[in-house]
Formats: C-alpha cells, sequence, structure tokens
C-alpha cells in the first residue's frame, strides 16, 4: 500500500495535458483552460493557473479481500505510453450520503450499484487514481483521474454512463467531466 | 454531520492548555514544551512552536448506524467548563494495518478489540475528537483529543490502558501520551 501523495491539478495555459472540453454533468462547471498540470507534491499553483483542485490519494474504503485481489490482477499504472487519452472526473456527494455510516455506505456503493464490480470490467484498458479532496476543504470531494488509449475512449463513455446510472449517483450533488489528451 | 476541519496542535510557549507531560509509549516521544495551543483552521505555526500536528475531523470509518445511535445518544462537545484536563494521544500504525482491507480493519477494530464498544463505557465523562493526519503526510496517522473532569481522570487512565491492551494495539509502532490542563 504506497502512502498517500498530495496531488494538485492546475488547469491554465501550461501543462503536459490538451483539455478537451469541460461539461457540466450536475450543477456547476469550471471554467474553460486550454491546459492541465498535473502536480504530485505540495504545489504552489503557477501564475497562470486558471483553477487548481487538490485531492490526495489514500486507502481504500470499501474495496474487500477479494475485491482487491480481483483489481491488482488486472489494473494498470498511470503514464502509459498508449494511454494519450485521460478525464478528470470531480464530484461532490451530497450531505445525505456523508450522513450515511461506513456500512450504509459501502452498502449503496456496492450492494446496490455495484461500482466496484462494473469498474473492474474495464480493466485492464482503464487506469484510474482516487484523490481524495473533502477533507481539505475543497469544492469537490473526490477527483478521479482516468488514462487510457484512444481505441477505448468508447468503452470508457459507456463506463461513465453505466456508473451514473446507479442509485449511488443520486448521492453525486456536483460532477463534471473533463476530457484530456496529450 | 459536521464538514471536515482543519486542526493544528502547537507547542511551545502559548496556548490555552499547559503541559503535563508527554510520555513516549511507543517508539520516540516528542520534545517538552511548555503549553499547547490547538487552533482551527489552516494555521501557520506560530514563532515559538516547538512542534506542531496537524490533522482534520473527518466521517466516521467504522462505526456502524446502531453504534452512532449509542455513541450521539451520550456523547459530549468540547469545552465543557469542568473538563479542564485533556489529552492528546497521537498514534501511528504499521504498515500491517494499511494493507488490511476496510472489512479486516472494521473486524480487527471492533469484532476483535471492541474499540467502540469500550470507548462507549467511558462516555459521558470523556469528550473525544479524532483527527486524521496520515493524509497530509504528518509523521503520525490520528491525533486523538480527549477532555474531561479531574475527577475522571483515573476512568481516562484505564481507558486508555484498555485499549493498549487490544488485538488493535498490535498494529500500532509509535504512540505518545501528552497530558495537560487548563
Amino acid at each position: 500500500m504506497a502512502p498517500p501523495i498530495a496531488v494538485s491539478f492546475q488547469a491554465g495555459d501550461i501543462g503536459t495535458w490538451r483539455i478537451e472540453r469541460i461539461d457540466p454533468v450536475i450543477g456547476d462547471g469550471l471554467p474553460p483552460a486550454k491546459h492541465l498540470a498535473v502536480f504530485e507534491g505540495t504545489e504552489t499553483p503557477h501564475s497562470s493557473a486558471r483553477w487548481t483542485l487538490r485531492g490526495f490519494t489514500s486507502n481504500e474504503r470499501y474495496v474487500e479481500r477479494h475485491e482487491r485481489v480481483a483489481l491488482t490482477a488486472v489494473q494498470q499504472p498511470l503514464g502509459r505510453p498508449a494511454a494519450t487519452c485521460a478525464a478528470l472526473i470531480p464530484i461532490r456527494k451530497s450531505d445525505a450520503w456523508w450522513e450515511l455510516t461506513q456500512d450504509e455506505r459501502r452498502e449503496v456503493l456496492e450492494m446496490q450499484s455495484q461500482h466496484i464490480k462494473v469498474g473492474l470490467e474495464y480493466l485492464p484498458a482503464v487506469a484510474r487514481r482516487l484523490h481524495h479532496s473533502r477533507d481539505l476543504g475543497e469544492p469537490f470531494d473526490f477527483l478521479t483521474w482516468f488514462e487510457y488509449a484512444p481505441a477505448d475512449a468508447g468503452a470508457f463513455d459507456e463506463l461513465v454512463l453505466r456508473l451514473r446510472e446507479t442509485d449511488e449517483w443520486s448521492f453525486v450533488d456536483r460532477e463534471v467531466d473533463i476530457r484530456l489528451a496529450r
């Protein structure tokens, strides 16, 4: 289990990733920008940053042993040369979600919504890293970063649509879908 | 469920709380200091600070519904006028702990160690606030703050000793016990 990493996503005029579109899905979107820079570690926003979102990687909150075994057998790291497409999907969950206890959240996330099981169907094509933001007082609760090859873009779109139809998503009160390429 | 609060504990020459002792329990202790200041929100350490520990309050990670109902019926807020004693107990858990999945951690914490059930026996006398530190890259994983009246100091000592005898504590690889009064 890797120790937590602080990560900041800075949108502006510089950065490895070219922003192709920023779509508001639920609630307010984010201002347009041309590029996105992803910094690991505690970073001061660069001077041209239009907006910055911060989070940290952490231990898993819901995955059980059999699921971790299944995930680690097929999941891929970030930075694969062929994975020239990316998505950054910031979401915020409602007060009703945060009022649930741990076991109730697990019940909605996996028993009702099969979030882990559905995600597994899209591995190894889609690499994923989850960042927690809520505990930093940020505007979103989670920032999920995905990387995939252009040939897998259709499969990724399908994954996102399937998750948005779940019971879990009834607890999402803000979502922005940012697509990028390098 | 209150939103997360950033909290910093700054030990030095100023602060509401007088430090009575700093005992290393497992691994390295912390440097001596006279006073402790507790700041809510993101705070720059004051110039006399000898050491600063940072954390954030967050959603519960293990408590189930029936336990939350039992806890909220009796737990008390911080800042009670009669609660002039306090303890700050920073702990770090081992890599073996963080390799466990959520369900395995719950199994150790409550099924084997009855952490929640034992803690409940000492309510309402002892007020408690848990702060998460690991995700900030801090030297400890958790900072727990307790407040109680002088007459309940013996009960508090008993609580701490009972927790240290549990299976859960075999995963603690650093612990410092700081006692304070105001």
